[in-house]
């Protein structure tokens, strides 16, 4: 890969011609042109974009960061930007035009030709997670009535159009545009010119409603060889279709926006090319969220600190138990995400859920807790202490596991995201037991603590 | 979807024929029948795959996770694994195999046909994460000398066997081997049966190595429109096709992957129905080492009781510290994470990455130095113990963004998985610093800070 390719990139956007940008951009490798363009500073990005043919643009803008993409439609003019949407395929327009901020979105469509902004709306209004937001609507669709020549003849006259279709089936309707039958393309090459094609299709196709969820669809492809599934409304019209190929990147999306969740990334992606102030922005809203859920807990150890004045010791642990009880329920949290975006789990299952993990709390609680209680028996000499910090450590596994195995479940039947809060809500839960837990058995073992120091 | 339809189907694995077990599952969706099988317990599972048709098995085996693949796999006789591995696409078989214990898979790949079994053993041999390790080697593919009619003969000849296969292109090859051309199907309609394909294919296709990184794939298919790209190896010969879909399914196990080791579930993934020991043994695996590193901080602590002793409120703000730290640092992970699978930064710029972390770490360190240690001031009454939390909150989110940011790219660069290790390598070095800031700190002002108590 050439890494410095975006510098020249950067100096010929200063400088040259829209020409002499198509050259380079058509000279660089496919792998090297996309990441050349991303690297660019904002203002070059923008000034590139409409600096190239609509088409041109619209094919880069694919392999762009979504962050960037938003930004560079918010810094063109209006017409530049309605231009360039208006070449992207119908389903990436919508995904572009939701970004956006209401107005400006609005903008662009208003300068758009009518019939493909009312299209855009129409895919728009989707849920990112649904059939109908994951489908495209370019497909060949036609009457069942026609006959086999008559189709091909169609594809031959409008090859040109069907070029950026990379369609691999022909679906067949009725006069009121509701699904009948499928057929592959190969399927036309076999026939007789003159048979109808509503006599050689696949009748009864499998298709999907525009409603259904991202965890059906990932069922319907691991069952089926097939590469797309039609999509039809409530009264079974042809709507569009879902590729493979889209659920794949879906899930994909979700599970890097899962990580970056947790992770303490909110308010969308981060890239370190983004204005300082932005970042350090969005950074903050969820750290100055935790530092109240922090205090919420740190208030625990202020009621108690007479107990820790008396067995200094315990200071020493105080972080130890907070960190592993955090990581126990970290993981329960992720096997339950797993669970549920595998459809293994469903969110009114919590009881068992918390059945399972309270066993395995238990194991493993018992096994911190030696681990722990025996360090902490060593350094301080009193066996006693050992006791307080292993039993405690045991006690909060349990509550960490449950508590972190239900969370996301809970979260999900409250339709809150459970890849944003499920961490910072866990570690305070697992923080206030934890402390409470050692500071009050600490508390009424202090004879026996204090007299062996 | 039906949750319980598991209930029914273990029912029918216990008395049912296979007949019945095949009409049931027929019954079912498509959606609810991957997650029914998967929700059987382990023994019941493997049974009914194994009375299945093996063409059957294998499309169920296409849908379940890989951990219960392998199991079931390790379960059943040598002779039925065999039987349902050669229904399995090329590419699926190799994925299955490669992640068998290896005798077990030398058996199975024995008592395969012997063709079936060699191409299933060298793409198995390939990474996962580049091109031969993607593509399946299921395609169509001429010599440019044939006739476009000899072409469509040899499909009307073998619909059945290319049934499966799915595909949209047409390779075009030399004598040797050597990738020429491409061709779409619907080419073949459009053409005249006597030219040969060699005058109407796309002449020099777009293709990659065997060797190509998914980095690499994932820029190709963001900058065109195709669905899949063929392989072939270092003297140009084709080898098979990388399809859009299997990047994308690729992408999505890697951040899936991603998120749970950063989680601490290693080994592989955990579903709740695997045996509880195995789930325990695993989840304690990550957390042993993890204590470790917390005894590793926690030393720091003691080195410092005596000033703890004489400043109690301490040990109130050191587990806010630690959480704080890390939850900056663990950011910063996430963002390099991001741009490094995005190929918008390279092990190399860790520097230029430290640089724009810094400025940032001493932005939101000051905004959350001043929250916390107003908040030591508050609780403590003293405006130095204030200063002295504030001020080691700081400098430590400085050091955690600067660790946490280039920790993924020194990892990538030494080859180890930056999502297993950059989070507790990053809270330790964050817990050690700032436990060390802070007690240092206080140490040095023990006057100031014990007078005004």
């Amino acid at each position: 890969m050439q890494d410095d390719a975006w510098r020249e990139l950067e100096a010929l956007v200063e400088t040259g011609s829209p020409t002499a940008l198509a050259d380079f951009l058509d000279g660089l490798e496919y792998e090297d042109r996309t990441v050349a363009v991303a690297r660019l500073p904002e203002d070059a990005r923008t000034k590139l974009l409409a600096a190239l043919d609509p088409d041109d643009a619209a094919e880069i803008i694919g392999g762009l960061p979504d962050s960037q993409v938003t930004e560079a439609f918010g810094n063109m003019s209006v017409a530049e930007a309605a231009r360039i949407v208006e070449e992207l395929p119908s389903h990436h327009a919508a995904d572009v035009v939701s970004e956006m901020e209401p107005e400006r979105a609005a903008e662009i469509l208003e300068e758009m030709d009518a019939a493909d902004a009312a299209e855009v709306r129409a895919l728009a209004a989707y849920d990112d997670d649904v059939a109908g937001g994951l489908m495209r609507t370019e497909l060949l669709e036609y009457d069942a009535d026609m006959a086999v020549g008559d189709v091909v003849a169609d594809l031959q006259g409008n090859a040109e159009r069907y070029e950026d279709y990379d369609v691999q089936y022909v679906y067949v309707v009725d006069s009121a545009g509701r699904l009948r039958g499928v057929l592959y393309l190969r399927d036309l090459l076999l026939t007789a010119p003159w048979r109808p094609i509503g006599e050689i299709m696949l009748t009864e196709p499998l298709f999907v409603d525009d409603t259904a969820s991202t965890e059906e669809l990932r069922s319907i492809f691991d069952s089926i060889t097939f590469n797309a599934v039609p999509v039809v409304d409530s009264d079974q019209r042809l709507l569009g279709v879902v590729r493979r190929s889209a659920l794949q990147e879906r899930l994909a999306e979700r599970s890097e926006h899962d990580y970056l969740m947790t992770q303490g990334i909110v308010g969308g992606e981060e890239l370190r090319s983004m204005p300082m102030l932005l970042r350090s922005r969005r950074r903050l809203s969820w750290l100055s969220a935790n530092i109240v859920l922090n205090f919420i807990a740190a208030s625990v150890i202020a009621a108690n600190e007479h107990v820790l004045q008396q067995v200094i010791a315990l200071a020493i642990f105080l972080p130890i138990l907070s960190d592993m009880s955090g990581c126990s329920g970290n993981q329960s949290v992720a096997v339950s995400m797993r669970e549920l975006s595998l459809g293994l789990v469903v969110p009114r299952e919590a009881l068992r859920v918390a059945l399972k993990e309270i066993v395995l709390g238990a194991i493993n609680g018992t096994v911190l807790g030696i681990l722990v209680g025996g360090a902490a028996w060593a350094y301080s000499g009193t066996p006693w202490l050992g006791f307080v910090v292993g039993f405690a450590l045991l006690l909060n596994t349990m509550i960490a596991v449950v508590v972190g195995g239900t969370l996301p479940l809970i979260m999900k039947r409250f339709d809150v995201d459970p890849a944003l809060a499920s961490g910072p809500l866990l570690t305070t839960v697992t923080d206030m037991c934890g402390f409470f837990l050692v500071l009050t058995l600490a508390s009424h073992m202090l004879p026996l603590l204090i007299g062996a120091e």
